[in-house]
């Protein structure tokens, strides 16, 4: 088991430094590596299995709502960029500005796409002249790029993968309607797919996305009590449609404004789940989205029938993403191998356990060991799997409701930031200055007013004045 | 039907004009839009669920090779760019330069990726150190973006999309098997999924890639007798790995350099689809890779029964990719956007065939209409789309061999670039003395030297000194 150990204590303990943790888990477990690109990212083979498996289940969910997927260009002019004065306000700060194309300089220049606001905008209106041209609901998945200064793998980096849906409607109602469906799609998504619950809610007007009238949010907790947004949906009611002119005929034979929502889920959903489900030994990737289920490991391989009967194992757990790995490391190596990957079931068979017509099967999460018959192994990993996949959610939820925190009254706020870290319940009266008061004196922001309100007490937390709102805080991502 | 003759009169006829008539179909088929990125296309739904499909069929392929995909950065630094000459040659005078980020000029201008290798080599540099590193076979799926100076609809746009595959081995064996392997694969899709027959063979050196050691070439035939180069792959030998230092310790504990290749195929696919099976009444899809395979029309569908009808031969259909078009047009102009569309197959049900207990299965190939009974609709049509897939292929395939003609000596060769278009066989020498004068005097380039040789003659068509291998001319797209 030596080999084991080292492998395994190359990781630092998230306890010790939880940063480094992160970034240890990252790399060691072959999910990315730093480019030479400052501030890009290589995502790995193991690392872009489980974007392929996030793309494929959150793609049959939009399917199944009508969206349809399509391809628009990554340039965008900086006329088209600044026609919506709030979104150019935005954005413009982090962009990425081609100057030359070939060898000749450009009329104009273009920025890299850091979102496609304004060019499915353009799109739309020459697509758009009918109410029967209406409702548009169409979604890309595509790399953006965003100049930022800090950046760390999967939460922040300057190029990034995600979906981006853009939609166009007849009506602020059915505008409402989608960017409340899509935020639904999105939490539905995240808890049972990714095992990862969320707090379903608004943000406020100082976080919201930059030309939104409302921006929805899902935020989850992180295992050291941090916050991370992980996917948001946008109604902007009619305001690109009065800054790009476009307009429908209805059936009133007169022109109207469309109204307009986005909505989008990024690679930094892998730095979620890595933060919300690993552990000191490495990953744990929930069963739905991991790109390999089960490890079957050989133990002494060479004795006679051992690699046969892990490779009949194998043939008998075809209905799940499985692999055998007969390669010449140690078990220990493979143990802690599969630990690090974060592979959920490993089943280990060795001489003994031929002869006993059984198998171990050994749980990432939980680690714990569970004999089985070899006729009965792939009933059991079915069940074993499904069982992950739930008690995963259900360890999660616990460490996100007992990480939650009511503060009843401006004490009990300082107090909550000062001992404890995750998500503080508060009143707000609903103005900026207090919301600016919170973040100048805890470093907290805002994460989002959640639809489920309570009435923690009558008065804003900060001022004292009559409370509005029942507001999410916390440090976040 | 008036408005069916109105939508099939907006296509220019192929004959007439074959370039509008591309144009045509690319726009009333809804496949792509011209956007105000000069050079830049948007996908449209219909055009994207068909690369969708190219995907699914494709990437199926390459993972049964042991392919994983990833995902590098979209930016490469001038001084990444320049490490291999030749390649820096071939693409420096048509990538889009990037100048600054945010507010900032970069301390090094980056170039948007043209293609990856010099990336991926870089990459491998940090992840090969031993023999136990390899092979490394990746590929990833993206744009990528090239200034051109005349663009087209998937033929030749500043951004396509792509997938390239890169990979790293210990011998050039093996390499030259992994280039090969893939251009299989390629032909494979082409021919089996697409209905595209095509020829493969060898690049000259002067139409080989930038940087390659080889290059072989899919090359298919369009309907107006030029020629498509469909998809490529590259042997580059150990240049690549000499020029960015990649080394591996071999068993015999000594460095060696790598063996590299890439591959790719692009959404120009969807360009050589529409210009080898359209017709003047618009594109005709392949039922492998067709959206949607099966469209329902009712016939006067207020009448009692029918619509319910057609819903319930939709619900029979379910193996299939099936729509029923139940909106308040006319069957006329229903039938006329099934043809623009290229639907492989149209059940027309009416209140006349609900009582005699029939349907018609039209076909979008050859327009036949076949009588069926409304049980028998599921196995008939099965049978159907597995015909109309092979009859695309044969009438594909039969095109290109009467478009293929042997030139035995530099008369006959003159000739053939004088009257028909297609392919003109020839023998050549070898040098690229007559390829050129080939180019100058005929306005044709070498398509490529096809695996299956002939022996037309001894000597080369241009200058009569002994010929070394027979080539294939055409004008290309």
């Amino acid at each position: 088991m030596a080999d084991n150990k080292k492998l395994v204590a190359e990781i630092t303990s998230m306890d010790e430094d939880f940063t480094q943790w992160y970034t240890d888990v990252c790399i060691k477990a072959d999910l990315v590596s730093y480019s030479n690109i400052k501030g890009c990212m290589v995502i790995k083979p193991a690392g872009y299995a489980i974007w392929e498996l996030i793309q494929k289940h959150l793609d049959a969910r939009f399917k199944e709502t009508g969206v349809q997927n399509a391809y628009l260009p990554m340039f965008i002019p900086e006329s088209l960029l600044q026609k919506e004065k709030d979104h150019v306000e935005g954005f413009a700060p982090e962009v990425a500005w081609v100057t030359h194309g070939g060898l000749e300089p450009l009329t104009e220049r273009y920025c890299v796409r850091p979102t496609s606001e304004t060019l499915f905008c353009d799109y739309y209106k020459g697509e758009i002249h009918s109410y029967k041209d209406l409702p548009q609901v169409l979604n890309q998945w595509c790399s953006v790029v965003r100049w930022e200064k800090e950046t760390r793998p999967f939460l922040r980096s300057r190029e990034f993968l995600w979906q981006e849906g853009h939609t166009a409607h007849a009506t602020m109602e059915e505008a409402e309607e989608r960017t409340q469906q899509m935020l639904n799609v999105y939490a539905d998504f995240l808890e049972n797919d990714m095992a990862i619950p969320v707090i379903k809610g608004q943000k406020t007007d100082k976080e919201k996305f930059a030309g939104a009238e409302a921006t929805y949010t899902v935020e989850a907790l992180m295992h050291d009590g941090r916050a991370l947004q992980s996917a948001t949906s946008h109604n902007f009611g009619d305001g690109f449609a009065k800054a790009f002119g476009i307009q429908y005929a209805g059936k009133d034979n007169q022109l109207h404004y469309v109204y307009q929502t986005s909505w989008g889920l990024t690679t930094r959903t892998i730095g979620a789940m890595i933060m919300v489900h690993g552990d000191n030994s490495g990953l744990v990737v929930p069963p739905k989205i991991a790109p390999i289920q089960v490890v079957v490991i050989p133990i002494q391989q060479k004795k006679e029938g051992v690699l046969e009967a892990a490779r009949d194992i194998e043939k008998s757990l075809s209905d799940y993403r499985v692999k055998t790995d007969d390669t010449d490391r140690t078990p220990g190596f493979k143990f802690a191998e599969q630990e690090m990957r974060g592979i959920p079931v490993r089943v280990e068979i060795g001489p003994k356990d031929l002869e006993a017509g059984k198998c171990v099967l050994v749980r990432r999460d939980t680690r714990e060991k569970i004999e089985c018959a070899i006729s009965e192994v792939s009933a059991k990993v079915g069940e074993l799997l499904d069982t992950i996949q739930k008690d995963m959610y259900a360890r999660a939820k616990k460490h996100l409701e007992e990480h939650t925190f009511a503060a009843h009254n401006k004490e009990e706020f300082a107090d909550a930031f000062k001992e404890t870290k995750g998500f503080v319940k508060a009143m707000w009266c609903g103005c900026q200055e207090c919301e600016d008061k919170i973040k100048e004196d805890y470093n907290v922001t805002s994460r989002c007013i959640p639809f489920e309100q309570e009435k923690l007490s009558d008065t804003c937390v900060v001022c004292g004045k009559p409370a509005t709102k029942m507001v999410y805080w916390g440090r976040a991502y």
